[in-house]
């Protein structure tokens, strides 16, 4: 190797200028290295303090983890360095789009992990990432201290340490004039300081403590390799209280198709239940095409209306309204009456045709067809479905079928819908949603999409992490304590509730769960009781609220299913919960502790069958517990523990707080209390306590 | 947007190209999508199957997993897609250099987990990636058996399976000549059958089935974003039994410093024992101001020859030979003995440098000064440690300091050293043995680093990451029957054996533990057992075989320590366990079971003072059996439960094997056993079980 060439000094300078803070010496050499090797050493060293085990962090960096605007975002790391100095480290968060960073401080937790809390204002693409560097004037003070506790001479000690303080002013441009006067203010008093005890006094003050931690060198400062991706939604995203159901019935006949004007009549029925989301399955012309008849039957009947999941006739595909339930006209007044209801409206994407929809024709390259030029039906075989055929989403599909289906996306939030409840995803493929809802979220960030998927977990969980903001979950069919306290684990550890926010629906138009069909109106109040607590998204369809569960024997079918034919409902019949649902929204509008997923906590109820638990706050100021049976049937009772501990509460305290039944105040004292539920008057008990300690 | 311009059109063909196999036709557009849209969605799309939750994986790949040439080498992946279509994976491996891949299939088992096992040959860099595709034309098989069994015209789907043969001949270019061959004889084959009968049996014969399979297009292809790094160690680096010495004693006498010449004498002991590492304490010159005395005394008597750890003197620092041990000459002629034994030197690199250490002259930029020009040395405050300074790393020490210890290290490889223990790496900076190990590697990756830390967890577990090749452990501290077990759980757990190897040292000369000096002859070979048969890599220091165990009162280290004095040992003494070493060090030897970390399962003895084990090859053809007692004063016995359903058995079996600590012939009827241990004539029980179906 040649000597010290100029190319090879310089190299060595730049070196010397990202690796150090406060160096004015010119490094010297004793051998002389090739540039690649210092070249790698540099970039290598640039990181001294090790960051690692980001939380949340989806698949290290590779999609974006979730938040809400408003909402707690909390950011964890394990941050550790070599030796024993006093380490510090940032949050820094940012929108996407490259503006400045705000920093908030992270905080050691124990074990080298750190945390931070932060918020994001806007809804978007948005990233964080963690910056973290050696204290080195704590790190002096906190060795001085010692030294001066053991009765030691400080003299040297004390010179470095002004020392300390003259080179962070030294570099002080960047800072704030106040800080710069301060600083300046600072070196002035040391230099005129001289005994020791006046340098030590002055060095040790809060004040100089304060003014050096804001304005410290930042002694090998490092950082995470790359930001972290975050996609912040609005607060409906995280809370969302869904009623569906099929506007053809809303005419409350068999004689007459319902229309958009119907459902706008039927508005105030909605909201006075409380929710604020309203989802229509398909709303597009039905194809005519080996039509569905009643109770799925191969051959429809000259009246029957078909599945509005065969979608597309002469009269147009997706982007087109079924002529007997309105025009543009009507859905937007529909859309205009559903928001002075406080009610958003959901619409249905379900990509798949019947065979009358007009992209055969337009698009015979988006489909499938038979070495005969027939069609190729979806099937599984050997079932055929003859009244549905897919789209492929490769070979020819590419690109154009893709935009089109983001432009039916597009063009239905010009019409002002925002959020989509789409249907089965995981049949199209994971890229393509990926690309759709980062399309669509690039100009519509408040668009919200629910993923119907009921498959393998790994895929439920790969849709969440392309970009679903919702996902329909399998807690239709968890029923057990266990499977219940297991499967609620899984949804809120670790980073899952900023990968996958579950949705929990009671029913579905295809889902009358066993439970429902054999529990009656105890398990129908049961099962939304869970369902508005234990997630804060949650729905049903409507019937439920009537205890509507005949089944298609033998399955989880509704009989007579509203997907075949028009329905006649009868809201007032004896025996409905529509008091339950008002009770459990109002509660989910009142307290903060239900409108997020974290905050849950499985207590002990000496019972299989009492499922009790908490939804809280992350500062305790909201507090709500739950016992709920789990026998729809029986009467149960148990003893409960009553979490004092939650407050720092001795076992013996008392805690005040609500039945939030009955409205009717509550005493406990000591943490074992006894809960008594039945079917018929008490499936159900729900309890504010009051934090003591929140004044 | 303007209309299908030259440009546009010629990406769509690009988009065509990469997401397609088989197609032939020209795209069509509906709209005229943005050039950057285009090119978004081309990326996406282009990996449809998913590939994620990779094992193993550092970091997602930002450290390389750790390996062994010739070993099993497991990779597993989450691999799914849309849809129902049959999946195939590959698992592909290469060196890091950017030779060709090498492909072996992986197989799914369970929940979308899909597995491969590669072997990588030789030592070095190496990567691995995944790809997955969809195979259509299993796909097309398996739909079409169904729609067989229920005995539906098959015609059509007939005429589709032929179409995909003759796409795969299409683009058989690629090929091995007998693949086109039996390709093209496939494709007349079925151009000549003309009844569906016909057909359908060539197209479903085996031959068919497995050329397909082999030869047949990989639709959608899909692979990692980015190659995950392996490092391949030499089998050394998991299967190494150290004994740890000071050559200074070797002359057996206190009026002698023993010599590299004493130690080659000392050899055959060594080898007796079994052992293949022999790991001595710095070999440097020792320096003189502020040397400690006996037992750590301040002040050192004229003769006492100081601590090896206060490193260099005037003769010399880390890249020289203290003069009474020897020369470069006797340290050729010693590694050369040592190797004629089966063994290999570990020297010590330990960075600290005496205050007489050359480097204070030459290189004063690399050390901390005080305000008043004099030397900062080693401290904790208020505890300052005078024998000793320390190197910063940083600002003006790199890159000359960086370059110079690789090149001692360099140095001493070129002397015939290719283990390194290293003395405290937890208070040198992460990112320098990151880049020293890896510079190291590059030229010698069969070079060993063992890692001296005996700090935090994370901390433990990074400096694996950044490249250790094996690790001091809490083993020395972890002695109840819970700690063991939780402590060799976590590191055997998920990828952990990929990242850290751990190296378990019953004693070393800074570590007298309590166990030890309370228990005994029968604490030494419980020790022992539980070491050589838990880790792979396991050491001990001298002593430990006579149980030497008397301690500084009340603390953890030696009394007349050999870190401060010659020590005259007598290995024949009376009440020594060289049987015991020479026992599992031949099991070591003979048994592959024992020659790795993975393959420890704990299973039942009801009596906590009972560690009961097995160790296994992953084929269960070596299965050992070990039941340890952690009482070194009682004796204890325990029913112990026989894993007969590791084998497939019931619990009523016989199974068969040898007591491999006497001998003898065993023979076990169910699954209920006893053992009883005690502390003079049966501290453990060692038996090898046959597995009944090796046949």
């Amino acid at each position: 190797m040649a000597g010290a060439g100029p190319k090879r000094r310089q190299r060595i300078e730049e070196v010397a200028l990202a690796l150090q803070t406060n160096n004015k010496a010119q490094p010297a050499a004793t051998s002389a290295p090739d540039p690649d090797a210092v070249e790698r050493l540099t970039r290598i060293a640039a990181n001294r303090v090790a960051i690692e085990e980001v939380s949340p962090s989806v698949d290290g960096g590779r999609f974006a983890a979730k938040a809400v605007a408003g909402h707690r975002f909390v950011v964890e790391a394990d941050i550790f360095c070599d030796g024993h100095d006093v380490l510090r480290a940032a949050l820094l968060t940012r929108r996407h789009d490259g503006a400045d960073w705000s920093e908030a401080p992270m905080r050691p937790i124990g074990n080298d992990r750190w945390r931070a809390v932060a918020t994001f204002d806007e809804i978007g693409a948005h990233a964080f990432t963690i910056r973290a560097w050696r204290d080195l004037f704590a790190t002096w003070q906190a060795e001085v201290t010692k030294k001066h506790d053991a009765g030691l001479s400080l003299t040297l000690e004390l010179q470095e340490g002004r020392a300390l303080v003259g080179q962070t002013a030294d570099a002080a441009k960047g800072l704030s004039a106040d800080d710069q006067k301060a600083l300046a203010g600072l070196v002035a008093t040391l230099k005129a300081a001289t005994a020791d005890g006046d340098l030590f006094s002055v060095l040790m003050t809060d004040k100089t403590t304060a003014l050096m931690r804001r304005v410290g060198l930042r002694t090998n400062l490092s950082s995470l390799e790359a930001p972290i991706p975050v996609w912040v939604d609005r607060e409906r995203a995280l809370f969302s209280a869904w009623y569906e159901l099929m506007p053809r019935s809303m005419a409350f006949s068999e004689e007459r198709h319902g229309t958009f004007d119907d459902v706008i009549a039927h508005l105030p029925y909605v909201r006075d239940l409380g929710f604020d989301v309203l989802y229509f399955p398909p709303i597009h012309p039905v194809g005519k095409t080996n039509r569905k008849g009643r109770n799925n039957a191969l051959r429809a009947a000259p009246d029957d209306p078909g599945s509005p999941y065969a979608i597309g006739a002469d009269d147009g595909g997706h982007d087109a309204i079924h002529t007997e339930l309105g025009d543009f006209e009507s859905f937007a007044r529909l859309v205009a009456a559903a928001a002075d209801h406080g009610l958003e409206i959901a619409l249905d994407f379900a990509i798949q045709c019947s065979p009358d929809h007009p992209w055969l024709k337009e698009h015979p390259e988006w489909f499938d067809w038979r070495p005969d030029g027939t069609i190729k039906f979806a099937e599984n075989p050997p079932k055929k479905y003859e009244d549905i055929v897919n789209v492929h989403f490769y070979r020819d599909a590419i690109p154009s079928l893709w935009f089109a289906l983001r432009d039916i996306v597009l063009g239905w939030i010009k019409r002002g819908v925002r959020i989509f409840r789409v249907d089965n995803p995981h049949t199209k493929p994971l890229p393509f949603w990926e690309w759709l809802i980062a399309e669509v979220h690039a100009k519509h960030p408040e668009a919200i999409f629910l993923a119907e998927a009921f498959t393998r977990p790994k895929m439920m969980k790969r849709l969440a992490k392309v970009g679903f903001t919702q996902s329909y979950s399998y807690f239709t069919w968890r029923n057990t304590k266990h499977e219940l306290t297991e499967y609620l684990t899984e949804l809120t550890d670790g980073d899952m509730p900023q990968i996958m926010r579950p949705n929990f629906f009671v029913n579905t138009p295809d889902i009358n769960p066993v439970f429902l069909q054999t529990g009656g109106r105890a398990a129908h109040r049961v099962r939304l009781v869970l369902a508005a607590s234990l997630s804060s998204n949650y729905g049903l369809y409507n019937g439920f609220e009537i205890c509507e569960a005949a089944p298609v024997p033998g399955k989880e079918e509704y009989l007579d299913s509203e997907k075949y034919q028009l329905r006649v409902w009868d809201f007032d019949r004896p025996g409905h919960i529509k008091d339950d649902i008002r009770l459990v929204n109002r509660l989910r509008r009142d307290h903060a502790a239900l409108q997020q997923m974290a905050g849950l906590r499985f207590y002990n109820a000496w019972n299989d069958n009492i499922l009790y638990y908490a939804k809280f706050t992350a500062d305790l100021s909201d507090f709500i517990l739950f016992a709920v049976s789990l026998d729809p049937h029986n009467p149960q009772g148990a003893t409960i523990e009553v979490p004092l501990w939650e407050f720092g509460l001795p076992d013996d305290a008392v805690v005040e707080g609500k039945d939030l039944v009955t409205g009717g105040d509550l005493r406990w004292e000591g943490k074992m209390q006894q809960v008594w539920l039945t079917p018929d008057d008490r499936p159900y008990a729900i309890w504010s306590l009051k934090n003591p300690s929140a004044g």
